[in-house]
């Protein structure tokens, strides 16, 4: 990094650390910055720190919140029974921009991967189980990813809970709407063809 | 911004404001950084300021620098007989990326642009009139863009300086190495065969 004097050698290489952010991406973003005022930087790096510290993860969900409990835990309009389960906060924003499931929420934090060296205890399972024998919720759905790791994972979770009588559903697969026959592999295809409902 | 905790939105809401940085990918970096350590983030948001306050332009070429004046304009070891005139730091970088010139810099932030009402005296032109004339600079090489406002600008200064006797050159125009002949515009073909030279 000869070529840029230091504190803008330091920033570039502290962007380019961020994913998807290339060498290049890392001095336009730099460049951007010292061109920004005063005030606008201040709030950019203040966002950062703020975010970090004050970014926690729901005691009882998982998900990310700056309140605790997380505003959804403490919605009581939300549907108390019903809690779907995904793998990471991201998914329940995914879930929330659909505008149309007002149950609860469980962020596992990752997926069961053996190969990984991931297993039941490493994720945030023990906290579901303890919500389940504590609240009168009537299903549960997995919306764990439909590949190898989170099948895995929505597998064993069904196990373990459908002895205590909830009803554990999982979500569908099946050609996205909006996409097209021709370029789905075949297993998709198979789980929508198995999947099909009689209309 | 309901779907994001306050902390979290504001993140991604000053990300976003970054160029070519959209809402997903703003997302995507506001999670990388609540997954960084206390540490990184910190580091992060200290770049962002530091770069902020600490980098200033050089008072004698323009350039950005973290020094008064500037690395380049204090190395005597480089040639102070040779000035190129550049439209941006940006533009010091490519060059001294290249490690073949050791003269001097000039960057005048900026190119004449009638048409967005930039004119010879809104860039940094006045300077380099000023330090001509203090010293025994030889040569000046003209390498702003090889676009509307790049040309212009050169022609101008050709004209300001070539009466004081000072040797004027511009960069040549003309096929990139590795390019393809084939995809070459007319006006990049005429300017390689104009400037073509016997082997």
């Amino acid at each position: 990094m000869k070529q840029y004097p230091r504190p803008l050698g330091r920033l570039v290489n502290e962007l380019s650390k961020m994913p998807g952010i290339g060498g290049k991406t890392a001095q336009r973003l730099a460049f951007h910055i010292l061109s920004l005022s005063d005030e606008e930087a201040k709030a950019l790096a203040f966002a950062i720190t703020d975010a970090k510290e004050n970014m926690k993860y729901c005691s009882v969900c998982g998900n990310l919140t700056d309140q605790e409990p997380c505003a959804i835990c403490r919605d009581k309009a939300r549907r108390q029974d019903i809690i779907c389960v995904v793998e990471s906060p991201k998914d329940v924003m995914a879930m929330e921009r659909m505008k149309e499931f007002d149950g609860l929420y469980h962020v596992l934090h990752g997926a069961i991967s053996p190969m990984d060296g991931v297993g039941p205890e490493d994720i945030n399972l023990k906290q579901l189980i303890l919500r389940l024998q504590n609240t009168d919720v009537q299903e549960l759905i997995l919306a764990t990813n439909p590949n190898i790791e989170g099948e895995a994972t929505a597998m064993y979770i069904a196990r373990l809970i459908k002895p205590s009588g909830i009803k554990v559903s999982r979500i569908a697969n099946g050609i996205p709407v909006g996409g097209d026959l021709e370029y789905a592999d075949e297993v998709t295809l198979l789980k929508a063809m198995e999947g099909r409902r009689e209309l």
